[in-house]
């Protein structure tokens, strides 16, 4: 197991990231807040609860009560957060009570929203069970919910009192999901981590396969990466920012599918192959590193298949949350291991860069 | 006008209390946040803004876009925060965007509330309306909304970057709204503000009559004594509970009436004699001080008669906020200007208390 410490201005907590954690659960929580709390909730959905609430509950002196929620991006909105809420209310849950989140990024991403407005805020716990989740959402305190208008437009920063990535839980992951987080890895080694994209490059098989040190050596990279991006930069006034490599035109394309067609791990990984192209435009990053980072990404894809238009996926481009005030921000590799944000891409680099990422994309078959 | 400074560990912001701040308020506003965003959002209610729509926009280049609240506890909602945020959505805002909360405490929770959690967070300035919110609700950053099960449940700490409590508006407040603000004042002085009390029980018909320089001086007491203990405990650790005084049975007077009969200072107001009553039986206030400051209630009254009884409004406590893992706290006076939070009352104790106060409000005729 490696322990990765989070320390903000706000907040300090670790990550646990290694084997058999679910298992102990209970006391490893009561180590972290103390005794637990009268109201204990776990917010799950039914899919993983199925699988995995033996070895969840096996360690809970007294089960915690259960909150689920529906599987899919179509269930995070304030309809289903209301609905909780009052759940928690009715069981009787106080400002003291603790709440679990155990599941895939939206109910992380829905059980810290629910922990951040639940009487003004209470404690809660990550428990992700996919990758993505492990190396991206549950780490760093962003928390919250959809709107009909847009992807996570409401929310606050509520950090965890402890995140624990079980490698353990990743064993019942379907392929396509663990290689769509895997472009999160591919992304922090990029920005911040040269060496995690080396290892990424030389050990393919290892980490495709499942093998468990490969796996915790990928996912405890990937956190320390965004921990130290988010101790340095809380509440994204700057550095945090790089952590969106690839996601401007990756958020484009999953509005442009209807948030549908891809995962968000492949909607990010055909994002940073357009970045990745403005980036070599711009002699921010070799034609040789190009080649390479394009190489990689398809190594651990292959990515879905695209049939869509230049000029629909740069107008979805418009609503990023990044832009503030008209200005289109957008980051961009720096070498191997570096990246900046920059606020001067034209519109015409930015089809030029979409324009190449769409051509590959048309070409896949899956 | 006066200037009272409020100094937490998370937020610094001025709370100017005065005449004549509507008329002014673009300039005013620029000198907090710098130059004003592309899009400036102002939330209020048609009745609000049917009076002093053209004062506030007098002093504006562009018009903020207005977004509208229903009056009434009955909008306070999830539901209602759904449909303003998505309309912020559908009008451009991002994160740079600024929002008014300019109404009374219910606008200013919602609005506070929105800008908590669009886009996990946007900067908010309040222009409170009614006495209550100038002396309460506007300063200290408790933002929020209710639940059928129970009200404030879901919510945020979020401070506005500057509060404008305009005297100059309360000239159209109805006077039982003013007389229900009244009671927060007077709690203010007899948890932390002896001169407070000598000075209201001085100058009822100044107050009441609405004298400009009377209103200024008990509305800057108020706030500066808020202010200073949300200084000294931001999160209600301990300190900020005594801000509480009159709420435990307050609120459960309001839940007991079905939150239609009493406006909340009301039922504060009742809630003050109830522990009051109890103070005086423990004997942490005297009984001729538990006299003068009953009196002092009524003179600020008169209270409208309650048809209650004791058992439903016991009961009716049980699910105050401020009770972690089942214990009752409850907030008793100290003196005249001092209070204290104990958690040892005994279900005899509130009995009596709120029998003794149900026995004055069924004599009551309004």
């Amino acid at each position: 197991m490696q322990t990765i410490r989070v320390d903000t201005p706000s907040a300090k907590y670790d990550v646990m990231a290694g084997g058999g954690l679910i298992e102990a659960l209970g006391p490893r929580i009561e180590r972290v807040v103390g005794r637990l709390p009268r109201r204990v909730f776990v917010l799950t959905s039914a899919p993983i609860w199925a699988l995995w609430s033996e070895a969840f509950l096996s360690s809970f002196a007294e089960p915690p009560i259960t909150l689920f929620l529906e599987p899919g991006e179509a269930h995070k909105t304030l309809k289903s957060v209301e609905r909780l809420l009052r759940e928690m209310a009715d069981a009787g849950g106080d400002r003291g009570s603790l709440l679990i989140a155990f599941g895939g990024g939206i109910v992380g991403d829905v059980g810290g929203f629910l922990a951040a407005i639940y009487m003004r805020g209470i404690p809660y716990i990550q428990v992700p069970t996919t990758f993505l989740a492990q190396v991206d959402s549950s780490v760093g305190g962003k928390v919250g919910v959809n709107l009909p208008e847009g992807k996570n437009l409401v929310g606050n920063f509520h950090h965890p009192r402890a995140v624990f990535a079980d490698i353990g839980v990743l064993g019942t992951l379907p392929e396509r999901e663990l290689k769509a987080g895997l472009m999160e890895s591919l992304k922090a080694g990029i920005i911040r981590d040269r060496a995690l994209v080396r290892y990424m490059e030389l050990q393919v098989d290892e980490v495709l396969g499942r093998d468990a040190k490969a796996l915790e050596k990928v996912i405890a990279a990937s956190i320390r990466m965004k921990a130290d991006v988010v101790h340095r930069d809380e509440r994204e006034g700057g550095l945090r920012m790089i952590l969106n490599l690839g996601h401007t035109v990756g958020h484009a394309l999953e509005q442009a599918t209807g948030y549908r067609l891809l995962l968000h791990g492949e909607a990010v990984g055909w994002g940073m192959v357009a970045a990745l192209h403005l980036a070599c435009e711009r002699g921010t990053i070799s034609g040789k590193q190009f080649e390479r980072l394009e190489r990689l990404i398809h190594l651990y894809g292959p990515l879905p298949a695209l049939k869509l238009r230049v000029p629909r996926v740069v107008a979805a481009t418009g609503g990023d949350k990044k832009n503030v005030g008209g200005v289109r921000r957008f980051v961009l590799p720096v070498g191997i291991g570096d990246a900046g944000v920059v606020e001067d891409v034209t519109p015409a680099e930015l089809e030029a860069a979409v324009g190449y990422m769409l051509e590959q994309a048309a070409e896949r078959r899956d």
